[in-house]
């Protein structure tokens, strides 16, 4: 650990952030067990369903992109809480996609809410899981599915309000 | 202040990149007064009009929430200037919506064009202004509006040219 | 240099991030010469041909670009390989144009792959070669093109895999 906080969490932050750029690095290249690497022996992926360990995170995982000719996952808004060896973080992405077989394009916006681990030195993700915020698909999959346009659980905590006087309209 | 400037500049431009993550995730948790609590008190925020002060802001953020089921903002792009307990600011944001009523999906790219001060040790927006660039809306909102699908400021400063011979069809 | 590695790495991250942030605020400026500035003296450019050296790249860059009404490349998921004066990258960019003259929507996704030194204090960029990954054209352009829907070379590096049992659909 270096002797100044200020310059370990940077360093701590950029290494979580490297890691989350390495998972989605290894979703694209269609490589199940290195994304699976991404994880701590005992982690927990939560893909529409709980997946336990990097051997049956890699086979989710491989069940998931066998769906796809493409993936393209673009990560942004990282936010990272520190706590020592610990840390929590919740990531946007847009996920572009083509189908396998039919090639029609499919989009995902959503939200990876993790939680990671410093173990031998290294960040590893001890759970991440997907949340989808919206999804739109042109067509069907080589399945006959389609992506649910709307059905989506949403941005994390988003609150209901009352509908406020609409200053937008009236600006 | 660190004793180290390259230390503190780069503590500074995470706290800065910290304060938009945060800032675009109230707004897609559909939290008005958490998204204007960015700003300084006497922030002001230009959203297609001028909002004086964090209760202002609030308030048209609202409004502008009201008429979407969705929003998620994805910030990317984070060009930081820094001057002391001054900065600015120019980062991009793709933004994906759902509209209210008739959950139409809404995509707008534009910019966030910031000035910021650290105020008690908190970086906080003094001024942010969003910037459109394109928007592209595959119908009406609930009050029949349709948003403009070209006209659009662009990016600032662009630039006019006279057309150069097209080495790329050349090449 | 930095006596602290750890610093100076981080530094160097932050440093070749922010060129890359200039990199695309200048194209989407419409300024090809400022793009261009972005490379080393004799770097080169790879965009679906070679351009050797700034004033090749900022010939090819303009003529790309006058073929565009309205550029947004958003930068994400940026993997830095630091070694001494020199690097090695990749990126992702997600990028929203709009045609000149018919202004249709066209939206590429694809990869930076970057090589880069530091000369006189200065990162820059002495190779940069574009990598499609796919692209949706809703029409042509004003040449009457349209912009391949599938035909790209794809993420690099992207594996073949026998197709896993689809336990996402079990699951």
């Amino acid at each position: 650990m270096h002797h100044d906080p200020i310059i370990q969490a940077l360093a701590d932050k950029q290494a979580i952030y490297e890691l989350m750029v390495r998972y989605a690095e290894r979703i694209d290249a269609n490589d199940p067990a290195g994304a699976a690497a991404c994880f701590a022996e005992d982690g927990i992926g939560m893909y529409w369903g709980e997946a336990a360990g990097r051997k049956a995170i890699a086979a989710r995982l491989a069940g998931i992109l066998d769906r796809f000719h493409t993936t393209s996952h673009h990560l942004s808004n990282v936010g990272i809480t520190l706590d020592g060896d610990r840390a929590t973080a919740m990531s946007y992405v847009y996920a572009f996609h083509r189908m396998a077989g039919t090639m029609e394009a499919m989009h995902v916006w959503g939200r990876w809410v993790d939680e990671l681990a410093r173990i031998d030195g290294e960040w590893l993700f001890t759970r991440r899981e997907v949340v989808g915020v919206g999804a739109v698909n042109r067509g069907k999959d080589a399945n006959g599915d389609t992506v649910s346009d709307v059905d989506q659980p949403g941005h994390p905590g988003r609150l209901s309000r009352q509908p406020a006087e609409d200053l937008w309209r009236a600006g």
